[in-house]
Order: structure tokens, then C-alpha cells, then sequence
């Protein structure tokens, strides 16, 4: 008798839930840093499961026009249980994350509020207050243009003051100065506040500045006079549909003086300008969006091996297990060693973040009190933490969705979704690429400074470079035991970061093209990894079990990003042979594939703490009991070509195709 | 005067062009194997690009039931076409290739044709052949299920044997047995080659066998009895959209006798089982799709980077150039080191891909001769190659599309496009991470038939372990100047898969998780480097021009690959560095610099020479005459978001949102 596989997947994963070790409460009060946040989730998850609206089932299906309706449904009804509820911010930017659909709305509370908030004058944010907070305008941020994207100081879209008037124009004078991409700008926004050259009077170009600008009558949503709007278009993979991101273009458009964004500089009634006291100042919107780009990043991956582990413990392919049932996925080498380590990543980003988070605060309060001491480097850091987290996640998203074999080209795997919407953070708050000279000429810059300046002290990002101070201390002792303690791994993790700084440094004149990458990673990476250290430091206030499973992906984290390393570790002798024993590499890939082992019975655990509920998941692979291909069944029954009687296109071309085919086919028969 | 960054963009193309060393003609016959090969592709594409049906202005804005529909249309034309010009098979490939449109209709002629002939007996074929020529039928290959994939002998679905009325009857135990994913069974198919398990009539089941069966009226197209059928549901990313990957169940189906393909086996009358002579006949279909699918992947890197290479010549953001103007986003090394690489593959596969048909159809013969004796190891080589080819493919893909920074995002830039069609490759024909445990079973086998009878002649695809014979070969010598020689390269690069092997064997007791993909790619990287050597040595034919610069874009690919094995060269001892020296990772990324600096001002001569038009290419960001902001501009006005005066969704959600924001603001400042 064979064995009924859709059965069997339901069995798979009750029993991959009964070998957990630990309590999983425990790890979900860790996962989302304190019990009070988990009850918030359960409470605003269980109000928004109820509600229609939200209903992802046509999702798949549905064209752009259709998606954006339905973003825009769920925005008002998201507004109005806000409002119900009384959520705070950051409740209902949580309920954002249950619900996990991409909505115009987001860059309102994410762009257009903050930068309002953080460069307005004071009577220009009284003005607008209410309305912003109360959705009854809605804003977007347009930066951006046709030509230019990271390199703010050539926007060509201008803003001439008119003192006769006590106005600014505000013009697009080329078709590269379209602003483009820019969020809710298409269809949805009211009001927009432009990135755009200052001109004074007598023609002096005083560079980028602010301007609030209203693009649509708040009567009938007909754009204002002098504006050309509408969508760029759909995007790659089909990310983000239900998001308009727009364009525009203004012919010379006027807007009244005090509509400059003016809390550091302004131009005053007869066209003077007013320069900022500290330009710095400006620095923290974005610093705050990529602060926030940690935590999205590790709940990202998170849907995407919990959806990948799922499968993978009840797809069955292969080899016969002892019981005569083929193997588990997840039990074969290949596939844990890819997924394991994605875990373990979503697990740190999500740690990360929650430091991220508490740092950019206590920061804040500093510049508050006007101490701009270590703004420059902590800048860089999370220009680095930006490029690792969106690098690795949209990896992290790929590899899973690779792992679950052919049903992961299925839309209804879910991953595919989440990788187009997230795709963009590659690029988008300055591109990867670019960032990463950032983080280069920052750590150079520290490398430098202690070299003239051996004494001076470091600050957290770069303490790394400690052991560059001569004869202070010796390189790691390799040894097959070092692999299974993280502050050896750590050690060696700063080590490589710290020759590569210097290394880089000292060939300066003759860089090759790879460098800047190469050396951003190292030095973010040995960050991170002095951060894993605390969050492992940390896990004593926790029961031994979970503790010590913790501690194993954390480990697994390590490892890996050791693994990733070897070139650095190598070239730089950091990893020598030691005469009769194995190689470094082969021990250090031998305990990675120890503490997969240990952890593999918790997998399920781990990602069942996340709590995605079903409906918010929406994946037909990683349902939670496991029967993923009634879930593909039951789906695919919605396909619309599934829903007429005769195949679309039949008539015109099919049938004459195929008539013809078999009219020349009977003639050269019969010819025989 | 600002410069008008639009009209720029054209004149960099043109002077990009200007700048190109060589005979375009020239490179272009190489690619195209002959000039005979161009001229005709040439014909073709005069004749495609006049026919209103093939346009493409649609496709980034309709949804599936269109798509479909306008592929339908699209196959009925390109089969009237090809009944006009009288095209050979070859010649309706290559239409096929300039089309480049996901059609149902190459799972008939790529899949459906090959398997009927191949396993079909004379009488079948006689009776079908005209039918299936003519496309007077419609054909899918129905082997994958709901619940299995690669491992077909754990198919479910069942062909029993009834000797009373000389049938099978065809059945769907369970519903993991459906049949899924099947390409043109959803909508188009009339009739299905099915794998399913022989059931002889005392119920002996003797595994998975081939059948014909008729799935839907000739008259009507409505599904024949006892079959339930239809589309599986959209793709990750939208990939092929108009593809009908389909699923069927069988309930209790019958056939004739006749329709079992018994090229190899059959059942007589009376429910005997007669066996192959010797079942590796049948591995022939397998091998020709996977020889297939390096020249796919070559061509289809190609659209890719030619994509990528023309944008970023066009594109100028950041640092200023000597005349003022921002530098073009090619000219940075982070850019450049990421596209050329790229180049070098595309070229690389495309002559891999001539290589390997020549010695696949050399292979048919030999075994039309009965001679099967390396065919074990060529059918490993086969599967390391598409391994090794649909992950760099994939992988280059998307590192071009990253390369194009924001404007990447757009669906109008094409490559996402390209990507999401091409994704699937990566596990269809084999998943790739099954794939590679094959490729190591038979280097492994290989290395110890080396050791037990070390003077046994090896094949081509092992002769890099002839460097394991004692006492024969030296270990490279480490030069800074090796890095500008093919062969030395090629040299480390096979040493490099010997001592992998070795290395392997071993250690066999005591695996690591990733050993299999690590030596999968070593020993196929040692085979293709070989290749490449062959390539290189052919350049000879060609005026000295010419031959420099593909000898440096095969450099290009020795060296990236070198690099990328880094880990395994240092780790194996392979790359000491020599005292008072600089260290060999170092003198090796500098090579890569110089090459790239050497094939820089040829990076658009060599996309040119692929010859796509911009019609077939479809990407606002390759247009060949650079003007890419105009195009990117003209296709958002298409965008149907954009052809209503009102926003959609405005009344229902949008309207009444703003409004009660507005009340309630007003409410607050009356209050104050």
C-alpha cells in the first residue's frame, strides 16, 4: 500500500512541531524584544484577520488598475481602525507589517511626514499638522529625477524666488528633470514636497532645497494647473504594483515663500538667503529610513524561510528514509546548508534592528544637544548595515525560493512576491554600490587618523582597528575548537577587517575595481559580528535550553559569514595550516555542518516563533499544518484562464492553426 | 548653459561607437558560428519585424488571458511564416530566438516532437508524424506531478495493462499524482506524452513507461472524457505569462494498446513485458534539451548585458569628467568590473554552446553505432554544464539589472523580464542541486578507477586528472605575469578540480554540507576552461585585431572564474605567495583591472556585434541609439493607469478618506 503523500504532509509537520526543544514563547518574546510587543501583535493581528478587505486571495490574479483599487481600499479601512483603536504609530506601523501589502500610503508616514516634520519652519508644520497627521491630505517626497538618482547635487528641477511676488517658481526645465519614481506620486498624492535648486534673484544657484507643493485639487483630485503627473509604469518582476510611483514635470508652477521647508536655511522677503547653521542637521531623515531598513530586512527574510522550512520538512524526494518514505527536503545536506543560514540571518537582522533602533535614538538625543561627534562614522555604519541587510536579504529571498524546486516558480509559493516587492532596496536610499565607497572613504578615514594619531580614541564602529596598534595584540591562535566559540570567530572577523583596512590603505594608488565592495562588507561585517557578540552576552537572562539554542544560530551566523570570508581570511595568513592537522577550512566547514545538525530539529520552531498567521503569510507552500498541495489545488482552481469553457483565443487562431495542420497533413497522406 | 543630458545620450553612444577597435562583421561571424548562419538570421529578422502580431508594445501592461491569447496569435503566424519561406527546423529556431516570447508552442516542438520520435514505435510515428509536423495536433510532455519532480521513479500515476480489450488504462491515484506544470497542457495541448507507472495485468509494476493520449476534441477542444485539466496559475515575478503550464488528473482513461512508445519496451497482447535491450537509449531526450540549453543561455545573457553595457554608457551620474559632464556610470570600476564579466560569459557560452551541440551530435552517432562508452561521463558533463550555465545566466542576469541602478526597477528596462522567463532554468531538466550530486557521483568514479588502474586512458571530461598521476606534472609556477596567459590559468583551474576531487574522495567518510556544489563547479570550471583554451587557439583564423580582443574577453573569463575559486586555489596550496613578491590575490585582481581598462572601449562593439534589434530586444534601456530617457518617457505615457482622467478607486476609498481626514483636522484647530 503507498503511502498518501498529502496525508503525510500534516504528520510531517505535527511532528516536526513535537521535536522543538524549546518554549516557544520564550523565543518570541526575544524575536520581538519584549512581551508587551508580542500582545500589541496578537491584539492588532487578531482585529485585522477579520476584516474582508484584507482578503488576499485575489492578489495573484489581478492586474495593476485592480491592485492599486484595492491598496487604496485597504488604506481607508487601515485609517478608520486606527482611528477606532487609537494605535499609535508605531502600532499601526506594525499592523503595516502584519498586513505586508505594499500601499501608496507608506510613503506618506515614511518620507513625506518625517521630512515635513524634521526641515519645516515651525508655522509651516502648525499650518499643515492635522491635516498630515489625519490623512486628509496625502503626501509624497520627490527627490529623484529622470537623470539623476544618488547624486542630489545635480537635480536640474529648479525653485527661482520672485520677490516682487514673494514667491517661487517652480520649474522643470529639461526632460531628464522629470522627477520620476517617485512614491504615491502618480495617482494618489495631494501634496508633495519637491527637492529642487534654489535660485536667487540675480541667478546665484544655491543648490538643492525643500518646497511643499500641492499637485491635486483637494475638490476633485484634478492635477493643479502648470503640473504633468501620472504612473512611470509597472515594475520589474511585477513589484509593487498596487504602487504608483509617478513622475512630474512643472511649468513654471508658483508657490507662496513660506512653502520653503525653511528650519535651517530660508530666503527671506527680498530674495537674501539664509544659510543653515549645520548642514549636518539634514542628515537624519535619511539615517532614520535606513536605521528602519534593518528590522524590515530581517522580517523580509523571515517570511521567506519560514515559507522554505515549512516546505522543505514536508516535500518528501528521494532517497528512502528508515521508514521506506522518501527523504525529507530539508534532511539532505544541500538544503539545510542553504537554508539554516538564512535563518540564522533573519534572526540576527531582527536583533540588529532592535540595536539599530536604540543607538539612532540615543544619537538623536546627542545631536540634540548639539554633540556631532561621531554622526560622520555612524553615518557610514549604517550606510554599510544598509548595503549587508538589502544584499543579503534579497540573496537570503532567492536561495529560499531555489530551495523549494520547481513549486517555487509557482506565484503561489509566495516568495516570488516578496522578492520583486523587495528588490528595489538594492537601489533605492542611495544605491548599494554607491554606499559602499561611503563606508570605504569613512574607514579610511578612521585608518588614517590612528595612524597620525595612534592615542586617539575609537568609537564603537571602528574598534576593529585596535589591532592595528603595534605590538598591542597577536593574531588569532587557530585551532579546530576555535569554530565553536563565537568570540574567536568575532576576533577573527575584526582581524580580517582590520588588514583589509590597511591593506587597502597602503595600495591606495592602485586600487583594484572590486575593492570598495570587498572592504565595505569587512568592515560592516566585523560591526555586526561585535554586535552578535552583545546579543550573545545577552541570552544569559534567558533558561538554558533556549539560551543555548539561540546561541547556535548566532553561531551559525559566524560560521557562515566566516565561510563567506575565506578569500580575506587566506590571503591575509589569518587561517594558517597548523603542520598535522586538518585544514582550517575543512574544520571550519565541518562545525558549520555540526550546528546545523543541532539545530535542524528546531527549524520549525524557529520560524513557527516568527507568528505569521496563514492569511498574512498567504503562501500555499508554507501553510502552517503542512498540506501544501491541497493549498496549490484549491489555488490554482482560481487561475481566471481556468474559468471559461473554451480556451481564450480558440476561435482566431488555435482551431484555424490547427485545421490547417491537419488538412496538410491529410494531403500529404493521401499523396503517399 | 547646462548640457542637455537627452541629446547626450545619443552622441555618447555614437562616440562609444567610434571608438570600437574592430571589424563588427568579423566578430559577428564568429559569434554566429558562419556567416551563412548570419545571413540568415538576417532574412528572418527582415521578414519578423513587418508583421504587425509580433509587435510588443502591449506586453508590459496585459494580463495573462491576453498574453496567452496574442502568444496563440503569434504561433499561427510564425507557422504560416514558416510554411511560406519554407524554414527549416533550425531556421524556426532561429525565428524563434529573435521572437523571444515565452510560447506554448516550443513545449510541442522542444519537448512533445523529440520524445515521440525518439521512443515512439515506427507505427506510432508513421501515424502521427504529418499531424505533429504540421502542428495539425498540439503536444505536451506530461512527467512531473504535484508530489514528485526529479526522482521519476516515484511517479504515481498509473498505465494498467487490460489484455481483454488490448488497452492501458490511465489513472490519478491520488491527488499528488497530478500531473503539473506541465508547459501547453493547461489550455493548448490536444494531445500528452504521459510517464506513468506500467502496471502489468497480475499487478507487477514495472515503473515509469511513456504514453500517447489524446487529451481534448479535435472538433471542439473541450477535454476528453475522464480528464480534468487546466493552468497551474501565474509565476514568480510574472515569468512567462503566456504560458500554459497546466495540470491534468486521469480518471480511468483508456487507450489503445498501440499508444505505448515501445521503441525500447513493450507489452504484448496477452500483458507480456518485454525490456529494453539497454535503457540508456532513453537518455538521449534529456541530454539534447541540456546540450540546448548552453546556447539558450549564452543568447540569452547576451540581451542582458547588451542591455546593461548601453545604458551605462549613456548614463552619467556622480563625479565630473574632463569636459564637465558627470562621469558615464561604465567609466567607475564598481560598474565596469561587474558588466564585463558578463560580456565575457555570454561569449563564452555562445561558442560553448557550438562546441557542445558538435559533440552531441558525434555522441548520437557513436551510439547509432553502439558504442556507449563515455556516455556516463558525458551525461555528467551535460548536467555540470547546465548547472553551471543557468546559474551564472541567472545570476549575470540580475547583476546586470542591479547595474542599471533606479531606472533597474522599471519593467520597460526589459531584463526583469528576461529574468523571471528565464528563472526557471535553474531547476526545470534537472534541479540544479540534485544535478550537482550527479556530477560529483561520476568525477568520484572516475578518480577511483584513476587510482585502482592508473593507467586506464581518461576522457576529455576527465582529463584533469591525469595531473594526479604520480610523479608526472608540477604544481603551476605563481607568477604575476601568469595572469596574461590562458593557459596558465587554464592550467589552475583543472589542477584546482584534481586536487578537489582528491581532496573529496578522501574526506568521503566525513562530508561537508557543501561539498557537492563546491566540486560540481570545480570539475565543470576545469572542462569549460579547457573549452575555453580550445576558443582561444581557433582565434588563429581571424586578422589580429579581431582575434586580441576576444583573446581578452576569454581572459576576462579565465581570470573572473580564477577569482571566484579563490578559496579552493588557496586553500589546496595552489597560490603561495612568494617571498619579497606581491601576494598572488592581489597581482590576479590587478590583471582583471587591466583587461577590463583593455576591453572597455570595445564594450559596445562587442553587444552590437549580437545584433539584436531594438524591436526584439523590447528594452527602453538598450535602445541603440542611447536615446533612453525619451523611451523611457514615451512608454509611462502607455502606462493604462495613466489613460483615465480620474484616479481609479478615487470615489470608493480615495474621496472619503481625505475628506473625513480633513473634518476631523478641522475639528482639532477649532478646538485649539
Amino acid at each position: 500500500m503507498a503511502p498518501d503523500l498529502n496525508a503525510q504532509t500534516a504528520k510531517d509537520m505535527q511532528q516536526a512541531r513535537d521535536k522543538v526543544s524549546f518554549d516557544l514563547q520564550t523565543i518570541r518574546d526575544h524575536l520581538f524584544a519584549d512581551r508587551r510587543n508580542w500582545e500589541s501583535f496578537e491584539q492588532i493581528e487578531r482585529i485585522l484577520r477579520k476584516e474582508p478587505v484584507f482578503d488576499k486571495s485575489s492578489r495573484d490574479f489581478i492586474g495593476r488598475i485592480e491592485a492599486y483599487k484595492r491598496a487604496l481600499a485597504i488604506t481607508k479601512r487601515l485609517t478608520e481602525l486606527q482611528r477606532l483603536h487609537q494605535w499609535t504609530s508605531e502600532q499601526a506601523a506594525q499592523a503595516g507589517r502584519i498586513l505586508s501589502e505594499a500601499l501608496p500610503i507608506t510613503l506618506h508616514d515614511l518620507a513625506f511626514e518625517p521630512v515635513l516634520l524634521g526641515q519645516g519652519s515651525t508655522d509651516l508644520v502648525d499650518q499643515y499638522w492635522e491635516l498630515v497627521a489625519n490623512k486628509g491630505i496625502q503626501g509624497c517626497y520627490l527627490q529623484t529625477e529622470l537623470g539623476h538618482g544618488t547624486n542630489v547635487a545635480r537635480l536640474e528641477t529648479t525653485a527661482t524666488y520672485l520677490p516682487e511676488t514673494e514667491e517661487f517658481e517652480l520649474h522643470s526645465p529639461t526632460l531628464t528633470s522629470t522627477k520620476w519614481w517617485i512614491g504615491a506620486l502618480g495617482k494618489t498624492a495631494t501634496h508633495g514636497i519637491v527637492q529642487a535648486k534654489l535660485i536667487l534673484p540675480r541667478g546665484k544657484d544655491v543648490g538643492p532645497h525643500l518646497f511643499l507643493v500641492q499637485l491635486r485639487s483637494l475638490e476633485d483630485h484634478s492635477l493643479c494647473p502648470g503640473i504633468t503627473a501620472g504612473d512611470v509604469g509597472p515594475k520589474a518582476g511585477g513589484g509593487s504594483a498596487a504602487l504608483d510611483n509617478g513622475f512630474a514635470r512643472f511649468d513654471h508652477v508658483r508657490i507662496p515663500r513660506k512653502n520653503m521647508l525653511s528650519k535651517f536655511a530660508t530666503v527671506t522677503q527680498d530674495g537674501r538667503y539664509i544659510q543653515p547653521q549645520n548642514p549636518k542637521h539634514s542628515f537624519g531623515g535619511m539615517m532614520y529610513i535606513r536605521a528602519s531598513m534593518v528590522t524590515t530586512a530581517g522580517w523580509t527574510l523571515a517570511r521567506g524561510i519560514t515559507i522554505a522550512i515549512r516546505y522543505a520538512t514536508v516535500r518528501r524526494q528521494g532517497e528512502p528514509d528508515d521508514r521506506g518514505l522518501e527523504r525529507q527536503v530539508i534532511q539532505y545536506p544541500s538544503t539545510y546548508y542553504r537554508l539554516l543560514p538564512i535563518l540564522s540571518y533573519s534572526y540576527v537582522f531582527i536583533a540588529l534592528g532592535h540595536q539599530t533602533t536604540k543607538s539612532f535614538t540615543a544619537l538623536t538625543e546627542r545631536i540634540g544637544q548639539g554633540d556631532l561627534g561621531y554622526l560622520a562614522e555612524i553615518h557610514a555604519m549604517l550606510c554599510g548595515l544598509k548595503v549587508l541587510v538589502s544584499t543579503e536579504t534579497i540573496n537570503g529571498l532567492e536561495t529560499a525560493r531555489r530551495a523549494l524546486g520547481g513549486h517555487g516558480y509557482s506565484m503561489f509559493a509566495g516568495i516570488g512576491r516578496i522578492y520583486a516587492d523587495y528588490l528595489p532596496a538594492a537601489t533605492y536610499e542611495g544605491d548599494n554600490f554607491v554606499l559602499d565607497g561611503q563606508v570605504v572613504r569613512a574607514a579610511l578615514k578612521s585608518y588614517n587618523l590612528l595612524v597620525s594619531t595612534p592615542d586617539r580614541p575609537l568609537g564603537l564602529h571602528s574598534s576593529y582597528l585596535r589591532l592595528l596598534r603595534t605590538g598591542t595584540l597577536n593574531r588569532p591562535v587557530i585551532s579546530a575548537m576555535m569554530w565553536q566559540e563565537h568570540a574567536a570567530i568575532i576576533y577573527l572577523l575584526e582581524w580580517r577587517a582590520a588588514l583589509s583596512v590597511k591593506s587597502a590603505a597602503q595600495n591606495s594608488d592602485h586600487p583594484d575595481a572590486g575593492i570598495n565592495h570587498r572592504l565595505s562588507k569587512a568592515v560592516t561585517e566585523a560591526f555586526v559580528a561585535t554586535q552578535v557578540g552583545a546579543m550573545v552576552s545577552d541570552l544569559n537572562q534567558l533558561s538554558p535550553n533556549e539560551a543555548s539554542a539561540l546561541k547556535d544560530l548566532y553561531l551559525l551566523y559566524l560560521l557562515t559569514t566566516a565561510e563567506a570570508a575565506l578569500v580575506d581570511l587566506l590571503a591575509f595568513g589569518l587561517l594558517q595550516r597548523v603542520p598535522d592537522q586538518t585544514h582550517p577550512t575543512r574544520d571550519l566547514r565541518a562545525a558549520i555542518n555540526v550546528v546545523c545538525l543541532r539545530l535542524l530539529p528546531n527549524a520549525v520552531g524557529f520560524t513557527d516563533a516568527f507568528s505569521f498567521p496563514d492569511w498574512s503569510l498567504d503562501s500555499a507552500l508554507g501553510v502552517s499544518n503542512g498540506r501544501v498541495y491541497e493549498e496549490l489545488w484549491k489555488r490554482a482552481q482560481l487561475e481566471p484562464l481556468n474559468q471559461t469553457d473554451t480556451t481564450p483565443g480558440y476561435e482566431e487562431s488555435l482551431k484555424p492553426m490547427l485545421a490547417e495542420g491537419r488538412r496538410i497533413a491529410s494531403l500529404t497522406k493521401s499523396r503517399l
